[in-house]
């Protein structure tokens, strides 16, 4: 599905002896689950395992969700909400066609943030998905009491029924006994599946079903990228390639990956992305930084910075070859902004160019060096297919940089500390 | 208004003797404008000389957008847009109690955003406010054409005399001779002041004002950083201060920095001193990378990184010790969540033990360190302080790290290849 360019001296230069030598090895280690985090490999072929029955499960409840209800609010934080907004923003667009709303909350502490969209929704017929293996996280666990107070008051405990899915362990924890107790509908968190890669999960598949994608498809595409990016050798595997090529950017002397898109509406992809490598990669004082852009938005910002500052990053760019949605500039008699030589061409093309003449001046001109990852259009078939891309080539590259791809011990340094602070007991 | 804290042992341990010797010199070069790109000074003291009868036209403008329309589109890219947003939103916030609409356009060249963009105006009775010194940008020129032929479908051409404000050059450029022949209201954009440092005139003011936000409050603001941040000495000039920290760290080796938020609604605040930063010092390969999180929300995604990744960045916080809005966690008679212990805290106070709580975790057991920013609250007075705080950081620090703060030669490149892709006349 996936076209991989690249672009620039630096990229073109890259010395593949190193992995010559451990690409072998390295596919090893993910194919035989013999790694370090060999525990959170489920989804390298969750999808093709996902049984049809829970996935008719998950779509009926999803239709009914939107018949019965004006708005969803989506409760968890960092992979439990990433991955579907990525997906819903990149399908859907920023200004959606749909009297159906999702809102995300629970991934914040912000009080005004949390008022202001509890407020929103009060107006509103809502229903909850929440999303938490645990269901005891700080910041989900506050929004769901907050939101199930607003209907508990409008509505009484027993609508809670309806209105609440719950998104949790198989078997343990808060939330999966409060929805044996209070009777929501639930799914599950697989124990082998991290929540970075859970957007392939109804972690991210129910409110991307949710917000009207249609969730089948985007499934094939994950199971297409199953077979896609399996091949245990970089040269014949784009994802491998890639994960070889940042890995090796990285030892170069370029710390920092900026994920560049010409799409407002995919840079939740790149926020997904951050998550994605940062807690994958980000441990021993090791790992490529991730950042992002939107262009050509701010090249009018961090632009001048990519063309002539630091010379410490690469960029890796997702290109959509043709656009969800199109418009022509038209022909304007009095011509003073002087664009009548854009007349007729469609404001793609002006994008397309602008995207190749961004790619040379910061390749040719510049000292940034490019991946070029062409999609042909974000439809939620090639979506998935890029989200599981992302997955093998974050595994493969992590492997190289000898972590642990798959834990985040980093994580809990905060907890303890706030948690002391807030004075939870059993914490010293 | 702004108390400036640090924290980590590498801010803790930098060496100011080169400071120490160059401060005077540095000082005397933007208060004498004798440095670099001193004919871009006019923000130094600009809102102290701003016509009193001007701020009352911008305000009665505003009022009367607001009562003959339900939306404004605000067109402009780069400093004619990021300032604007990141006040609006910070004040108030990302789901607004307000009626009125601010849309952003003109930003982008994807036909998909602009087309659902459009769409969604197209149901409304609304303004347009132009922002471009040339008026021929061709993201915001483009989008000025789309606007405009939606309005003159709907209600013919007369109708845009009313609808449109352009914000522009005094005298010269396309959109001053359009808005002359159609009789638009206009406003200046000042040739003294580039677009990153255009918040404080009408280019940023007119929208902020058309969000209901009290802008003469934002004015007395900036005001008020005039006095405070003017004193030639880092030691007693808090921005200076924060300038020279930044520039050390760089020299120390940490060439990222990122701004950190824990409100969601600030986010927008850290995209304008992308800019600032970003276009200002990026250059000569030099300076800083200007990077974003927002937290809590990011601790469980790039957090992992910032608490034991590669030690390349440090962190400039801005921290409000009073929200703008609050709200109370309550008892749970069941308390499967676990969440009793913080029945009757504010959200405020638990998010502020975050804080806290990842401050020391980022700087203690981690190898981070920060600067925080203490503003009390986010005020339109406070913010306008804030605002002029880092411009005169950005300016203190550009002219250590010896560039010119206002230019941005790079951003031309990228144009200069796509008006050849477009075949736009005269370029070669």
């Amino acid at each position: 599905m996936i076209k991989l360019e690249q672009s620039g001296k630096k990229i073109e230069e890259l010395d593949f002896s190193e992995i010559d030598k451990r690409n072998e090895a390295i596919c090893k280690t993910i194919d035989d689950k013999t790694g370090a985090g060999n525990d959170f490999l489920g989804w390298l072929d969750y999808e093709s395992k996902f049984p049809e029955a829970e996935i008719e499960r998950l779509v009926k409840c999803a239709k009914r969700i939107r018949k019965d209800y004006d708005a969803l609010a989506v409760v968890g934080i960092g992979g439990s909400y990433l991955g579907a907004r990525a997906a819903i923003d990149a399908i859907n667009g920023l200004f959606p066609d749909d009297d159906f709303k999702i809102i995300f909350l629970g991934n914040t502490l912000s009080s005004t943030y949390t008022k202001q969209a509890l407020n929103y929704l009060k107006n509103k017929k809502f229903a909850i998905n929440v999303i938490s293996k645990s269901g005891t996280t700080v910041e989900p666990s506050v929004a769901f009491r907050l939101l199930k107070d607003i209907l508990v008051e409008k509505y009484g405990e027993e609508y809670l029924k309806d209105a609440v899915v719950a998104t949790t362990d198989r078997a343990r924890g808060a939330l999966k006994k409060e929805a044996g107790e209070a009777g929501y509908e639930t799914f599950v968190i697989p124990d082998d599946i991290g929540g970075r890669f859970s957007v392939i999960t109804p972690v991210g598949l129910l409110p991307i079903a949710c917000a009207g994608i249609d969730v089948k498809e985007f499934i094939r595409g994950v199971k297409s990228g199953e077979k896609e990016y399996s091949a245990p050798d970089y040269k014949k595997n784009p994802a491998y390639m890639y994960g070889a090529k940042r890995y090796l950017m990285y030892k170069t002397g370029f710390p920092v990956e900026v994920f560049t898109t010409y799409e407002p509406q995919f840079a939740s992809i790149n926020e997904w992305l951050k998550q994605l490598f940062a807690e994958s990669e980000g441990k021993d004082s090791k790992g490529l930084f991730p950042a992002s852009v939107t262009l050509t938005t701010d090249l009018h910002s961090v632009g001048q910075f990519l063309q002539s500052g630091s010379p410490i990053l690469f960029e890796t760019i997702i290109k959509t070859d043709s656009p969800i949605d199109d418009l022509t500039v038209k022909e304007d008699e009095k011509n003073l902004d002087g664009l009548n030589y854009l007349a007729g061409r469609k404001l793609s093309y002006i994008n397309d160019q602008a995207y190749a003449g961004t790619l040379k001046a910061h390749t040719e001109t510049g000292p940034v060096s490019a991946n070029v990852i062409h999609v042909e259009k974000m439809t939620p078939y090639n979506l998935g297919n890029l989200f599981y891309f992302f997955m093998r080539a974050c595994a493969y590259s992590a492997y190289l940089l000898g972590v642990n791809p798959f834990n985040q011990p980093g994580v809990e340094v905060y907890k303890k500390n706030m948690f002391k602070l807030l004075g939870k007991p059993g914490i010293k």
